[in-house]
């Protein structure tokens, strides 16, 4: 019987991190290992709070460190990921962190699994066939509207025939700049490029105030509004889907699958967007996919970092081919690109393939990621709880 | 100009923890100064990985420590600590560890903001008079129907007028045994006693396999069934409350507004329970409260650590009369006991009064808290991010 021997954490970052809304600055890359085979995934957002959540003494029988539902595990089919998955639901049901942990580990086994039956995850998932993506380029807006429309050029340049404004100035000033880089957005990419907006839950639970911008993004013909809200201001979600003809996108803060169907059920927004790396992985991504797909709601990935988040995130909806929009990192930080050794390039159409090969595809490349290993170490009680370790 | 000058944060913890469902087992004690002033709060849950979200590098601008939010922050009046918690919403927006964090510190922050004004916490929330509240005795189920007797009949002999019995064996095994502790808690209790039962999520999202408990729950005249269902599990709730008279509870594992709300609009609890070590301090709970009786259902506290975090715990609420009920640590652990020197005793009618005193109106046992202190240490780059102190 394969068990689960050993899961290894790596914190790796640019030497600088800035403010900027740009995930690629760091990242947390998780190693599995059971019956001689290796596994790769990567957890979404702050590596030390991420690996404390595996390591952390147990609080009581409901807030147990994700460790102790993994290590030792049986690894053998995609029902020991499930069953795993509802172990640490209960085990850990008061430690808030646990999915953000579990994701990375969760998409490691996935890999593991599909390496062992030699195909990749998709068809674990019980998907026959693969349908490439439309990828658009994600990006944030310029400091000025001048830059957002530079950036929008370049990103035209580039070919990608659809392009997504993040964050930046947008809902911090007045209502008459934000209409100006929306403007210059378009201007730049020109009148066939598909846009989407994300505006990073700026306005937190103010329908009234993401409903000013409403019509000037339908003047310039955006596919969606992302993220007006918090993610759990369903109420604001709802108020703001009914006062115009733009579709609402939301998801990436899903934390479970539950809070995915409820931005769909009674937020009411028209695509829902899934980090696998947050979600709890692969698994309740792909039971989302098949929740969206019955109430007529678009799937896209949730994706700001590696091509290795890239081509899990990319798993769960492989095999819908309506679902055609995949969120695609324009521009990361070198960290996020030289950490894989092969990419998902777009083909001569602009198009990207989820990889045919096993498990999820990609290589890690790992002498560039010891280049960006922080050091880290936890004790408590003198003991050495974690330490990092370059033996990748 | 009142300047948070230090948080520092104290794990302390039991010698032993064990797998039982009792969360007095540790706690993460939150001292904050500012001008002169000393505030004390409690977080909920994992100590260890609290104190990472408060210190962590940054990832990104949505991803920063809850303590880039805090430290050296205004604090001259409830606003200040408003506006703290909406920037942490988006600062720390990809940290999902961050309300359980904030939670303890901005418990101290009224603790201290009530002392500066010497006014109860209460006061400051606008209410003009507080009640006392029932309290009820809040206990495991025994490992054995006998044992689960027993421990009913020592509620009753202790005087307590309402006891809740949680966890244990219940869902875990087969209907007849869970039938069997249901009834052996109301003949110990005997007729006149409240009795309520949590279940602990145990059944996921199955309303069926929860339904089947109803009749004999209804038959022992239960007042709610407890958390049948994952926090998230809205539909399941809904379902059940459907499927008979018995009110249901829960709401402990919000870690923010919405959930609550969403459990009382979507999920149709009829109790709604709030843990302000989690759901992200007093002003959130404060919000539910208001919230709940706009929608006539009842608040109640969710606690099962120290008296300090119970008086958190009914500021709340203290100054609404028909929500009579708070949840009251039985048996805690020693640590849960004496970290505080005084406590909210009960009366002679056996009810509990909200403190009149400044702030919370507990007193921290530095000595006692000292003994059970957890030796900490969080090294990143090298740097020493966190280093536990017995500078109490």
């Amino acid at each position: 019987m394969r068990k689960i021997e050993a899961v290894d954490f790596f914190y790796l970052s640019m030497p600088e991190v800035t403010t900027e809304g740009d995930g690629s600055q760091d990242a947390l890359l998780v190693r599995v290992a059971a019956g001689g085979l290796v596994g790769w995934g990567e957890c979404e957002a702050s590596p030390l709070v991420s690996i404390a959540a595996f390591v952390c003494p147990m609080s009581h029988g409901a807030c147990r460190p994700v460790g102790a539902s993994v290590l030792g595990q049986r690894l053998e089919s995609p029902e020991d990921i499930y069953r795993i998955a509802s172990q640490i639901e209960l085990d850990s049901m008061d430690l808030l962190q646990a999915p953000h942990t579990w994701s990375g580990v969760e998409i490691a086994l996935w890999d593991l699994l599909g390496k062992d039956r030699q195909q990749p995850v998709w068809r674990l998932l019980g998907y026959r066939e693969s349908f490439r993506k439309l990828p658009y380029a994600s990006q944030l807006f310029g400091e000025t509207p001048a830059q957002t429309y530079e950036r929008a050029a370049a990103a035209r340049q580039q070919n990608f025939r659809a392009v997504k404004f993040g964050w930046g100035p947008i809902g911090r000033g007045d209502l008459k700049t934000d209409v100006e880089h929306f403007s210059a957005a378009r201007e730049g990419l020109g009148k066939d490029s598909l846009l989407m907006v994300d505006v990073g839950q700026i306005f937190g639970d103010d329908a009234e105030g993401a409903a000013a911008r409403l019509p000037m993004l339908e003047k310039i013909g955006a596919v969606w509004l992302e993220e007006p809200f918090h993610t759990s201001a369903l109420d604001a979600y709802a108020s703001l889907s009914r006062k115009g003809n733009l579709k609402l996108a939301g998801g990436e803060g899903a934390h479970n699958f539950y809070m995915a169907q409820h931005l769909i059920d009674y937020g009411r927004v028209g695509y829902i967007q899934v980090d696998c790396g947050r979600i709890g992985g692969i698994g309740p991504a792909k039971r989302v996919a098949d929740y969206a797909a019955s109430r007529a709601v678009t799937f896209v990935n949730h994706t700001f970092t590696s091509h290795l988040a890239l081509s899990a995130s990319l798993q769960p909806y492989a095999g819908m081919r309506s679902d055609e929009i995949c969120e695609y990192p324009f521009a990361p930080k070198p960290l996020a690109r030289e950490l894989t050794s092969n990419h998902l390039e777009r083909d001569s159409q602009g198009y990207v393939a989820v990889p045919e090969s096993p498990g999820l595809g990609i290589d890690i490349n790992i002498e560039a990621a010891r280049r960006y290993l922080v050091d880290v170490e936890i004790k408590v009680k003198r003991n050495v709880l974690f330490t990092s370790s370059d033996q990748m």
